[in-house]
């Protein structure tokens, strides 16, 4: 795995002390930027300091009852079972998808303890490189790095993020393969963590038929795939334009704001290809996390069965979501920073380029790193720098996750899911101004 | 990883068909051979064979009602949290542990959806190959191979399983470094799972010795520590021994019969090198599963808290699971086995070595995989072979998971917890009679 350490992606600390440390070698120990991130706020914030948290993707709603009720109806399941999961909770899934266009049979779907364990898994079994948009999550590129792989990444098109712009991506597997490295699989975000856009479907069809012509099999990140601001926005899933070779992850972390509960799913191809990659998958399951825990499996094939109460919470949610992060992407571009427009999940990721002389001059701010530092230490509003994305350290970009700027109590959570304008209230609009004060006042 | 896919442990499988698979290596998908025949037993069950299942092992026993309870309250818990476990139940699991001659502070336990993705994050971060016990649980060797590792197995001692015999480690240790290989991992399993026996103290300070003379990280693999079928019998922990070299890991899916659950935790060494395990650990969760489910850490804080509901369950289910397992014990030394008395667990492991010559005249019987089939289709008597487990193919032996005799449904399973004599309940004895008749009735 040394190679993969090497290649920028794979986080590694050196710890050494002592006789019992005498010839180990470091120890990998760098923490996924956004969970470390979100435990140094709640340090800060339980010792006082009023943050803004724009660091860290979680979906800060009420518990919605219902779901609640599911996982204490699944408490008295306690046996093992399945690796894949139940058949009532796969069966539930296939509905799921095949409601979207993606004919699904139960035996195409796995459950799993949220998506990443079934990221992580596709790495472990598939062979070959990874190629990545530029930014993306900051957890494909360690994945990659823990599986032995390397990970490629590519620049998003200037329209929208998520996946890599195409001529760049023809241009960078001819390069990799020059290098003796071996791109196989393809993430795709759709829509984006940390753009917030959604490639449209002739950009996803080009990008199928790249993936086709070099052999590439694509993996299909969908998890905010409801939290699509306006319904009415063309969605279209890899999976349908190149179904043999997608595989489609997803889960209730980010749509029904269960992120503790930890519920992720995967859709494989159909055909004797995407079976092996999914026996691979369970293969892997089965030595790493056996299967999802039974109650939260009651919950999820409650979910994704998809009741008229829970297609109404997730409407009423993504409409909260785009609101708030379109009041924030206003915030950016007032503030002069280019951004494009979120239409679906729940972060926009400006760019302060246009401000940069400025910038360099009155704050010494000249980098991501800078530029996130100073904004929380003369505001108190924490981002994620673009470069702990995969993002140019030089550029002026972060991302703001709009999802906890809904109250702090349950109570205000629910207000700002009720209301018809939640920038209206108060414990909606005080973050808000508090940002408005941070992006206008960086220059001042 | 393509030496490790050579050494036997990791398991491959090919699949190939249509262009969409042209040019795409094998893809790895043997399933955990337990999990796989858990299945397949299920299924012949489904179809209406009447096995009897000692293939898994599954602690089954009716759900704990104040654990479920827990579960059931913990379930309004959404957010995401410390990738560690909330300091409730890391404080529980201190306590767990300092009970144990083991005193720990809440920052040196991780908690996560079953012990398997602990042991899996280990292999990945600490560096070097992994020694095992011969036999030894069969996810051990698989880990070990999607890690990128080498799996260097040891003949156990004569006296019990669970730990290499000390001569043959320090023979395999060297031999191993004159190949180029590195081994830095010794995983131990106290008491053991297959063969229910418990090393002595002596052989784990002579065990612990080794290690520090060789420099290697022990991770002692103590889920079935509460399940001592004698509180008197003397456990000592590598811990105890090699504090600043082990890695303690455990869970509930065994004491508290909760597999279904997912619920592990792991115990680091105080100081700088255990810190550095930990923060690596911590690094690979936060990238692989985030943190144990919210309301799974609501009963797992419960649980570890011991409460004497809790120490009582723990207590009756001991008993229970000593009871049965040395009446398997008794059968198999009565058919003509050799078998090491189980101690502790629900295994025994027995030998059918002895019985050999009439084995292979009578029955074609003549290594491990013929003679789990032919008491498989002789007698529906579902049993885990030995090769299965990392040991020689053509031995006789193979694993008995003695813990699912307790009766098919709940109130039969609570009636076998609550018995003076369980052995003398007609849904205990009958699959006994059936286990009896098998191993009796194999050289018929």
């Amino acid at each position: 795995m040394t190679d993969t350490a090497a290649n920028g992606t794979a986080a590694n600390g050196t710890a050494t002390a002592g006789t019992a440390t005498a010839g180990m070698p470091a120890i990998r120990s760098r923490m996924s930027p956004n969970l470390e991130l979100n435990q140094l706020v709640e340090q800060r914030r339980a010792a006082g300091e009023p943050l803004v948290h724009l660091g860290f993707g979680e979906s800060r709603l009420p518990p919605f009852a219902p779901l609640v009720e599911r996982v204490a109806a699944g408490a008295r399941q306690t046996a093992y079972g399945p690796v894949a999961g139940d058949l009532v909770v796969r069966s539930a899934g296939a509905g799921y998808f095949t409601r979207r266009r993606l004919p699904t049979e139960p035996d195409q779907v796995v459950v799993a303890p949220g998506s990443k364990p079934l990221l992580m898994a596709l790495d472990l079994v598939v062979p070959g490189d990874v190629l990545l948009p530029r930014p993306a999550w900051n957890t494909y590129a360690p994945q990659a790095a823990l599986a032995g792989k390397r990970a490629l990444a590519v620049e998003i098109p200037e329209e929208c993020g998520g996946v890599p712009d195409p001529g760049a991506l023809r241009e960078r597997i001819r390069a990799a393969r020059a290098a003796g490295h071996d791109p196989r699989i393809l993430v795709l975000t759709l829509p984006d963590n940390p753009t917030g856009t959604l490639a449209p479907p002739r950009l996803v069809r080009e990008l199928c038929a790249i993936a086709e012509q070099e052999d590439l099999l694509i993996v299909s990140d969908e998890i905010y795939r409801d939290v699509m601001h306006d319904p009415a926005t063309p969605y279209l899933s890899p999976a349908e334009v190149a179904p043999r070779r997608t595989v489609v992850t997803s889960g209730l972390s980010k749509s029904l704001a269960v992120g503790g509960w930890r519920i992720g799913i995967a859709r494989f191809p159909d055909g004797p290809w995407g079976e092996a990659i999914r026996a691979g998958v369970l293969s892997a399951a089965s030595e790493i996390w056996s299967t999802l825990a039974r109650p939260m499996q009651e919950a999820a094939a409650y979910a994704f069965a998809e009741p008229p109460e829970i297609r109404e919470r997730l409407a009423a949610s993504a409409r909260l979501h785009g609101t708030v992060a379109r009041e924030v992407h206003r915030i950016c571009v007032a503030a002069g920073a280019r951004c494009r427009p979120p239409v679906g999940a729940f972060y926009v990721y400006p760019d302060f380029e246009p401000l940069r002389e400025e910038l360099a001059a009155k704050q010494s701010v000249t980098d991501s790193p800078s530029l996130a530092r100073s904004l929380l230490d003369r505001f108190g509003v924490v981002v994620l720098g673009g470069h702990l994305l995969g993002d140019d350290e030089g550029a002026l970009r972060f991302k703001a996750a709009t999802s906890m700027l809904y109250g702090a109590t349950a109570e205000e959570q629910q207000q700002s899911l009720d209301a018809e304008d939640p920038l209206a209230l108060p414990h909606v609009r005080a973050p808000l101004d508090r940002i408005e004060e941070g992006l206008m006042g960086i220059l001042g």
